[in-house]
């Protein structure tokens, strides 16, 4: 810890959070250099959907390794990408009719939400974007100008220009449909509301405090979109990939975004890799116009693929995650109840947010988890949301341990703050 | 290649110039599914300093791979990373008497040089950045309104702002030494130029055509960064870790920049990792001011201590780079003296640029050079400039048979021109 | 006519509204080239509160030419600025207890809020604005960024930025109180709005459609700025000097902005002539900070000094306007009531709306008023809203006439379009 | 004095250089309250070029008071706007077979520059304008990010984009030809600056120091401008109206601008008045795209009108401006010769600069004059530049008076910088 401190600069932040050095890791369990076992409810911020270390996904990485198959060859033709393509418009998008094309930019979340942007405003002309409260999309300029939290906003220094915010779903409270106030202005030949390129939603929104969208709020959003002649765009890079129950965080609404974003836990092992998925129709790119020499990561195109080819050829994971994810929902909602329901639980499938209301005891319970061996991170506005993204192949023990620890660190969080 | 031109995006370049399904590669050997061995002179695009799948950075990667190490840690601590640092710090700066902090940024260098604005920004409380003519930074917002290429710059679709560009070094013709011009500028209060947050150079200009800048402007330049209370940024993410023959691109000119961008073949097996290097003094950072999922790359990491550790605990490396340049240098004069001089070369250690000075004979160079077996890319404003830019630990024998194939597609082109 | 055709570009506007050559004015009426007469009541967009061509103005500035005062001074100091100023302090500000520091900016009303949104932004540090759907400040960069109307917004032809839209008072709908929304996204510390240098609004949009904000709302909003450290602007551009009964708009809510924005009928003869109000706490500016050849045009400002003496030293102007306002709206009601309500009047004071809503029927009515002998323009998003803004200074049988006509003109046009 | 400093802003400029209370002026004096005369070298910044309150104007003023035409009709077609436009057309372009549309903007020549901005981005469908080092424009969001001066552009306080600096004639030094590089970066596919949709230029910088540009200089820039399709526009704001000894300042040149950007001495008696001049091929505005309530202020165009017929309907004029510019640069360069040449005199026509190298001399020289009886303003990046813009119809007695005033003040402040 002691090179971390000196060497590594002020900005370096889980490793204050979670001040251990890390040495191991397999499945939901980190192990620590002195030897102790963690579980990880944060699971690299949703970029580990299948767990550390996954055996059979580092099977086939180490193989590709093993053939010296190209490993960065910029964005030439490799066989690793083709049977990505492939096995993702076999497995996944043909499954669920539909049909896109693929774009790797490079591999950050943050790169390909610029990309989709740039594409937006290409093929539209038009340079505002509609965003949304709490929204929260990167940190590269163009990313960042659409992402709601001020703390990363202010430390671009510069004013971000390109986007207009609107009300998330229920931001405005139960009683109103707040996306009658989207239309609104958008209609609103005088609302000073330019007409935008693009509608850029997530359909949960991770870290502005796990707000969870309803059917009908995202399908009159797509609606809206189409009929203002917006790019209708999905950023599914944390909620997609099987993290709300199904691969694609969106289905639940049939929606049919124009372009889908995505990253994290696309490559099944940590490794970077970013896509977007753009309808044909829409693919009015030059050739080159968005570039990035680690686009389409070879390593992780042979590990999202074997991801896929595990856990997506049928049915049987999708509902594991659903049935994992109404378990950790109902243990929340328990422990929410014993507390005279002062806190909030909020989610879908196997990701939720216990808004403990205030940053104080939201931070003194994580912190106290940590203690206890559970890695779980916080957010919302003011981080005053415990998220809790464990690994969708957990098994159901550890997903109680884990949900014990918090259970604990709470109660004595509450104890003590009552105790003071 | 069907399946490519199905289903990847319009935006796919490098599958359009070299044509071919690329399986295997090692060294600066790539093999295409066909069984055809091609000379690889483009080398991830200065990704690949250390050749493909570099055998001794592998075993580093599969040891660690095996061992279940922390693939994926957000930022957290882990041995692989404060190994790299202070291998880092050890081999490569304290040998140089320079004296950083490391920032691990987004994967992508433009990410990279985002954080580095970012900060500057933060620091100075000033909006604008200095950049130069012919300069690339990357295609994220921020970065690509550092960059000079107008096909880039207009794919934003919306106007970059917050950079000036000054005439790089030679821009306005050899009588004239421009920096005096960046100089009466920043000091004239009338001009329109605003004080910049930072300057940002590199040392080659890699895509804008292989410009080099001589060591006095670029000690002007950094002279006129600390009079004018501007960070100085060097951009070294395609001309550094070697490939200048030295590790860092500057050292030639004894600078001491206040940043230095780092990427490309920072992990040395073409894994995603960037990282900037910030001055104690100005690592003004808040903990978290800017993140990222795949910030701090593992893997990467450990393929990054691999390649300091081999090649640069010693000066043998670092000559050997200097002599193949060397005789890259002359055969290329030597081309360029055969065809009347009409054609110049410019560069420094592994890095040339043959400028054809029109499009059209570069293309066709390039293009007949892959159906010899040869890949090379072009740069320059109107890629009119034949990029060389081999793997660092190419053998002299494979160099030169590269070169051949350059010569012998150069004379084709220019008989079939005059034949036409 | 032709010559108008010929030699002054398309841009122009109200002289195809009113196609006619007007040679001569007086109080309320406008005397074409042919002879005819017509009643006015656009007021030169509201510049004309005290009629055409008043002759007790008028005496005023004759006398000052006559004298050979300094008409042109940039802003050194003259009697006429010296009286101007007291003039104003004493007879407005004193008796309403209010105490401002002048500021004479170029002469557009446009200028006059570009200076207050520098200053604002100056002392606060900060570049974000909050400006209203349907609000109208301005066609320079600085203004049009903060006004919500398309057409002109899409003319800047470049993206418009540092402005925030939040929903004016009624927007959301009677049951919501909109003020709500604008705290709740400047309190959420990741809503995505930054917080603002200034609240810039106006008391009734004139240009939005006659919308009119309540007390408690514009009193919230003030609060607001207050709470969240921004200046609280009032543009009074077109709604003070008298048109809504007080001299200024705010000052049945017991307003205390920091900043009030003047122009238009400051003058008092349709001069031009503009200046900020500025609260000596805020007065922050450098000498020459905000500068322009025609500030403190000193005839305005003779006439201007002129109309607050003849017009504003007691309350007799006041009510008198106050009482005309009550017999235009009365008959504006009787008139939508005539036609089962299905139009809107909204208005405060000299100003009214008679909301059609549609375009045809407000441009086929206005049309027909203006062959019947009435100037009369529309405003609102879709040019759908008649326009009410006689001279403060009509007697109300001509106002009675106008009304009239008005009233003709719209059952015409209803009849035609049924008929059709 | 008294009163000015307690009630108006700190903004206040003009009356802290020149301290006294100007009541009366006529031709080239202003007298003061206290009954001082004192010559005026700087003429309303330029808007004076016919002097105070000439009485011929003034006659024509007057009259139209008396007969109530329409002062105030926003763009509604009158009686003297229709003779300013015919006048204008027959006096000023027949005779120099140009031919242009008139576009009466909002009364600031800053307005004006805003609208010319606005056109040349519609038309071209880019954002970028070029403008030049020493560059002034105006003071509103869009015209003072093409404008030069740090203290301005700090006093927007949010970063001005939208606009490229190029080095203005002889900025570069006089072995250079600069327009070379504004080729160069223009031709250039990746030098970073975008084809700009106007390039913008005054054809004598006043405010930036009295910088002149050459016939070739200025013609190379017409010609570039068409060469990339960008709008060529003179601000002939201060230049223009006689200034230079010919109406319009590019006569000489023999340019014929796609816009032209008049203001200041365009009414002729100090009155706001500003317009555009376009040829009718770009003449691209909707009706109605950019309105203003001042515009086309009728007052201001009857005494324009008057102008124009007193003193351009031969050459009479003209030449005496000629002769009584050569004069004050005889007498100037005779002063700076006295000094060893240590100072510079720069100057076309009836404008002249003083350049006393540094602040210091140049401010205490205008302190001394100003108490001595003559006002005359500084320009220059630092202000380090005295700046003659006599009116164009004094004598040649006082013109000589105030040039030894001059002279005199400039050797007592070396004298007593000696002294020491």
């Amino acid at each position: 810890m002691k090179t971390v401190e000196t060497l590594e600069s002020n900005v370096r932040s889980y490793s204050r959070s979670f001040p251990a050095v890390f040495s191991r890791a397999r499945g939901s369990i980190m192990f620590t250099e002195g030897g102790r076992k963690v579980i990880d409810f944060l699971s690299g911020a949703g970029a580990l959907n299948y767990g550390h270390n996954n055996q059979e996904i580092k099977a086939a990485i180490s193989e590709y390794l093993e053939s010296d198959g190209v490993v960065h060859g910029l964005d030439m033709a490799t066989p690793a990408k083709v049977e990505f393509m492939e096995t993702f418009s076999s497995v996944i998008l043909r499954e669920r009719t539909l049909s896109y094309r693929f774009q790797f930019t490079g591999p950050t979340g943050a790169n390909a939400v610029e990309a989709a942007l740039k594409l937006s405003r290409k093929i539209t002309g038009r340079h505002n974007v509609i965003s949304f409260t709490n929204g929260y999309h990167g940190q590269s300029l163009g990313a960042i100008a659409a992402s709601g939290n001020r703390f990363y906003r202010k430390a671009s220094s510069i004013p971000l220009s390109g986007t207009t915010f609107m009300p998330y779903d229920g931001y405005l409270g139960s009683a109103d449909s707040p996306a009658d106030y989207v239309r609104k202005v958008l209609m609103d030949e005088s609302s000073g509301i330019d007409l935008p390129a693009a509608i850029l939603v997530e359909t949960v929104q991770g870290e502005g405090g796990i707000n969870v969208a309803g059917k009908e709020w995202l399908q009159s959003i797509q609606a809206l979109a189409k009929e203002v002649g917006a790019i209708f765009i999905v950023d599914d890079i944390q909620m997609g990939c099987g993290r709300t129950g199904e691969f694609f965080s969106f289905e639940f609404a049939a929606l049919s975004p124009d372009i889908v974003v995505m990253s994290k836990s696309l490559s099944g092992y940590g490794l970077p890799l970013s896509m977007l998925l753009i309808k044909e129709a829409i693919d009015a790119w030059e050739p080159g116009e968005h570039t990035g020499t680690f686009r389409g990561n070879n390593l992780a195109l042979v590990s999202g693929k074997a991801a896929l080819t595990l856990y997506w050829r049928n049915q049987t994971f999708s509902q594991q995650v659903q049935r994992l994810g109404a378990f950790m929902r109902r243990r929340l909602d328990a422990i929410a109840h014993q507390h005279g329901n002062k806190f909030a639980v909020r989610g879908r499938g196997m990701v939720c947010g216990f808004d403990c209301k205030t940053t104080e005891i939201a931070e003194a319970t994580s912190h106290r988890a940590f203690e206890k061996g559970l890695i779980i991170e916080r957010c919302g506005p003011t981080d005053q949301v415990v998220k809790f993204l464990p690994a969708l192949t957990i098994d159901q023990e550890t997903l109680g341990q884990g949900l014990d620890i918090f259970e604990e660190s709470l109660t004595e969080t509450l104890n003590s703050a009552r105790g003071s």
